[in-house]
């Protein structure tokens, strides 16, 4: 696979493994070939299996979509919110979250291209379990923000911008990131997560982690 | 055409008219089908003409992509160059850089997804035009924010990274933002340049426009 690299780690509970194989696949031709003219019969070929053998574990590429989608999503939704829950402090709470989200952006590339440039060819009732999640996201980030405000800690013109740039600049990591970048995720993550405090207007050098 | 209402004021000056009906055809197809699953049929359809009308203006529909692609590199080079020539002071330059980097991908947003999410359909030297563009981009991105730094005024951990991360912010506006959004493109211009001179560590509300 063109990009196996920062796909190693996925589903790793997905069963059977014939299963995980083929979101694995599924990543690869996506990235490849893009969504629109990716074919079933591509994904079981780069699967080494049969296009029955697919159909077996999914009845669609679409079907496909979501599962790397829907994954995708409410594995940064966690990391979000595992954040937020572990840190009282509204600077180390944005110091966690920026960093993780950043390097998992970084990390998971492929993939997060995948999830955030192919969403409107989901079908409509799958789209409408991704885009939940996605207001999950950005209402615990928005959460994280405005408590952060009320304790007088971060000054921000508009919460709901604050947030939608906080998300931004992690998301936008997954386009331009690749394998050849001279910085390693966590490092990405650790600077991404300076920027963020002070754009949120908090006392630059705070407590360091 | 789905989404006409943020290209109408693009390729002005193209001639003759059915090349310029040709390239918004191509925008509006490669944004409904993907640019893999677009033909050149498809285009022509598109913009009401034959498919061998579509051959006398242009080769491919990589020739398409690349002259959508190009140009509109070359606008926001030319936006940003133009802010960076037109103020003297760091803060003013930022604002005004900013400002406009992030309105343009506000209201051009289905020809900015195209440009930046098809870049690596572009044949090799098309490619490389076009890097080119990004490279000098990004460098004067990164001399503006050098030239806060030296005088003073802003404080960053690293300018390459501030300038991506910079860059990143009002790029990413493109995925997100649509007809339905509710702030207008320079009104949300106005609020991420003020979120940009934060995370540069500028002194917030410094001189206004």
């Amino acid at each position: 696979m063109s990009e196996a690299a920062d796909t190693g780690g996925l589903w790793p509970d997905v069963q059977p493994e014939a299963a995980r194989r083929l979101l694995l696949a599924a990543v690869d031709s996506f990235a490849r070939l893009g969504y629109h003219a990716t074919t079933t019969r591509e994904i079981a070929r780069t699967a080494g299996m049969s296009p029955a053998a697919l159909y077996i574990h999914y009845p669609s590429k679409g079907a496909l979509l979501f599962e790397i989608s829907r994954t995708g999503h409410e594995d940064t939704l966690a990391l979000v919110r595992r954040a937020a829950a572990a840190e009282q402090d509204p600077v180390a709470r944005v110091r966690t979250l920026v960093a993780d989200f950043t390097a998992w952006h970084a990390r998971t590339h492929t993939v997060a291209r995948i999830v955030q440039y192919e969403l409107h060819a989901l079908p409509q009732p799958q789209f409408e379990v991704v885009a939940e999640l996605r207001r999950r996201i950005e209402e615990t980030v928005r959460e994280v923000i405005a408590d952060g405000v009320a304790q007088g800690v971060f000054t921000v013109p508009e919460v709901r911008t604050a947030a939608r740039a906080l998300i931004s600049l992690g998301v936008d990591v997954a386009r331009w990131y690749n394998e050849r970048s001279s910085t390693a995720p966590e490092e990405l993550g650790r600077q991404y997560a300076e920027l963020v405090l002070a754009m949120l207007g908090a006392t630059r050098g705070g407590p360091q982690p």
